[in-house]
């Protein structure tokens, strides 16, 4: 029994498939976001990021690190302690009731990352209902599926926001079994949002709960940045609505909120909740400081939305296969996991723009592709920057342009005039 | 069916075995470790902390502050994406390979946490080895038996620190079948230490891979810090050593170490690792700062015997009963859950003395204790303090006392005579 040799078979594997990954080494540098320190084998270089999930760079708020160094300086660099066993700080208090606030629920609790809260909290949940059958969107998150395996609940995979497909499941599993649906809001590789109005409709047809994971929403999307559900007045009709501190809100941690029974019940019966020491203070006070700011201000969002659709706008104009998106996120299609990786590391080295090439098994196979996020800080220069970079690497390397007809894209005029006369950064 | 009243019926039960939690809201207070501010439901009140897994009080200390407040006015408050997606940063990379060198190993790899370092790593090791049975220690840490759940693979449970129980599991499964020991240095709730160097000797008679959980001993043992592997110079036998940020190393985190093929192969298998926003360089910059302080600094290590030592003589002379531990963990037998609550709460109300009880399922019924954990920084006086409060709460809610015969603790005069004159804080 040669152990190594099945860890370097492994290995060889991804490589064999093109697609074993290597971290680009980055420094962010407050101040100057997107921008970053980019270190490879020979030098280091200043660059632009493109595919950060800070996506509002709240990461670099003045307010959020004021609240950093407050915290830190006062009550130190951990939390010393699980939960429960001295490490359950006064920010995290606060934190969740501030979750609470911003969702309309009863009660919050935060976990030490989105995907932890996803995991802990579905196979929780899941397993104190009696014979409780899943109903899971096929494109979830990986931290869900592992939330729904762990649970150990037989469950019903349906297609693609798919609300005919889980009507047909709902309807065969009846009425009195106990029936949980998890579904994302905003969909973070695609860009597109679930019918969570009708999806709602379904659960109450049919008594189901529901659990929304709006990762990629908080923040960004509502009036208060409560996500999709504040957008459309909906956090009242989903039973569980679950988000991370570490995108939008540009910190650490992830969390869920609903009433307070359930929420009571996954603090005291999630081993992956229970059993791990608490996120420090100086982190749940940063968050804090981060969804207060959001709840008041719309300047981040309004930008957000603003480059965004400038940037599909822009790349689209230019024949570049911006996929169909109706949020913040611009996909852009290559369809080759080796081509993707070369269009990605030509960016990065001739023309110091990241953009982390995205392959199986994140997306299916055939469907490889650059996924771009701007920012309220990716000003208008860096868009067309971004256009004639990939206009380079695209035609050197001869990834196809789209054909020009019906682009995916409906930027107005207006949006584009608007853009350019306002945008920050 | 009525979901809220499932959720409330598992509430309820918790209510009627007497282990339903309540999480004390705590703050910490920089400079004046192990004292914090509790909040009541009355007030806040200035107490003292006697149960914190801020082992050396390194979650205050200036130069890890410092590092925090450096990295935040840098590299701002998170990191912004993934591992692979924008979110590696430098001070991880930094990290990763202080971590290697602690540990005198190939690699190191940093998870969110020591929960999913192990859940994921032990899961991911298992699942890439065909047909792999797992060894696990019946004590293991819940976050090693999610992992070894999570694997789906068949596992033997050898009976705690049993060197010939594991030895008969061995030899069973025969030389060919891969196999996988999984264990733990320091058992955090009796302050025991497994017998590392016969575990290798059976791990190599067997050809069976070694993954050991230093968490309650990194940063407090060895010349370095590296654990007990490190104390015993065995960190060569096992081939993986798992530990924590978040105790001794007072910041947040988990992480394995071992060789590079293995620990390449969970980089790029793990869903917990791979799908997750990386921990802030904020944070590894203090985790870093901290591991390098007690690489050097052999203070904090020796002031945290001498305490523990000088705690535990203290209250066995008092015939308070104190269970046997070989290392700085001071458990004192209440063996009932109610009494232990009822005694923690009046520490705490009276005293001013904040021990959490250790009920079911964290250890095994009957046998329900306080945990304590002297630090550097519990001063004689605050030892003499707590062996007063303890007295008065074991008299005025009759718990026993132990019988005074042969006290389970050896520290000689020497060590209390030592104490009395040198100790810090
Ligand atoms: C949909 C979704 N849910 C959950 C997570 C996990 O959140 P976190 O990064 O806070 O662990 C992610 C990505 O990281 C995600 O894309
Ligand atoms: C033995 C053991 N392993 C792992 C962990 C988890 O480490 P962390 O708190 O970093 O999640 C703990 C406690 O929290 C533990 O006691």
């Amino acid at each position: 029994m040669d152990y190594r040799r099945f860890f370097e078979d492994a290995i060889d594997q991804l490589h064999a498939e093109k697609r074993y990954r290597v971290f680009a080494n980055l420094e962010r540098i407050v101040g100057k976001f997107p921008r970053a320190l980019w270190r490879s084998a020979e030098d280091t270089r200043e660059i632009t990021v493109w595919c950060s999930n800070d996506y509002l760079g709240m990461g670099q708020h003045p307010k959020v690190i004021a609240a950093m160094h407050d915290a830190s300086s006062r009550m130190g660099s951990g939390a010393g302690g699980t939960r429960n066993i001295s490490g359950n700080n006064h920010p995290l208090v606060e934190l969740e009731a501030e979750l609470a606030d911003l969702h309309d629920k009863e009660a919050g609790l935060v976990f030490t990352s989105g995907f932890v809260s996803n995991e802990a909290s579905i196979s929780t949940i899941a397993r104190l209902l009696p014979n409780c059958l899943i109903f899971s969107d096929e494109l979830n998150h990986a931290s869900m599926i592992e939330g729904v395996k762990r649970s150990g609940a037989e469950k019903r995979i349906f297609r693609h926001n798919d609300l005919a497909h889980l009507e047909e499941l709902l309807k065969a599993a009846g009425r009195e079994r106990a029936k949980l649906i998890v579904f994302e809001s905003v969909y973070s590789m695609d860009g597109d949002i679930a019918p969570i109005d009708a999806i709602a409709d379904l659960a109450e047809k049919y008594n189901a709960m529901t659990y929304i994971d709006e990762v990629h929403a908080v923040g960004m999307y509502g009036e208060r940045g409560g996500g999709i559900t504040d957008r459309e007045g909906l956090s009242h009709r989903i039973d569980i609505i679950e988000g991370t501190l570490a995108k939008a809100f540009g910190t650490l941690g992830g969390y869920i909120t609903g009433p307070k029974s359930v929420i009571d019940a996954v603090r005291s019966y999630a081993p992956g909740f229970i059993f791990t020491t608490a996120l420090p203070p100086v982190i749940a006070a940063a968050a804090t400081e981060s969804i207060r700011h959001l709840k008041v201000s719309q300047e981040e969002r309004r930008l957000h939305q603003q480059q965004a659709q400038l940037t599909k706008h822009v790349l689209a104009q230019a024949n570049l296969p911006v996929m169909p998106s109706e949020t913040h996120i611009v996909p852009v299609h290559v369809g080759d996991p080796e081509l993707c990786k070369k269009a990605s590391d030509r960016l990065l080295e001739k023309h110091g723009i990241y953009i982390q090439p995205i392959n199986y098994p994140t997306v299916p196979r055939g469907t490889e592709r650059l996924r771009i996020t701007p920012t309220p800080f990716h000003s208008n220069e860096l868009i067309v920057e971004l256009k004639d970079a990939l206009v380079e690497v695209w035609t050197a390397l001869g990834i196809p342009f789209s054909t020009g007809e019906a682009t995916p894209v409906e930027a107005s005029d207006r949006v584009v005039t608007l853009a350019v006369s306002k945008a920050g950064g």
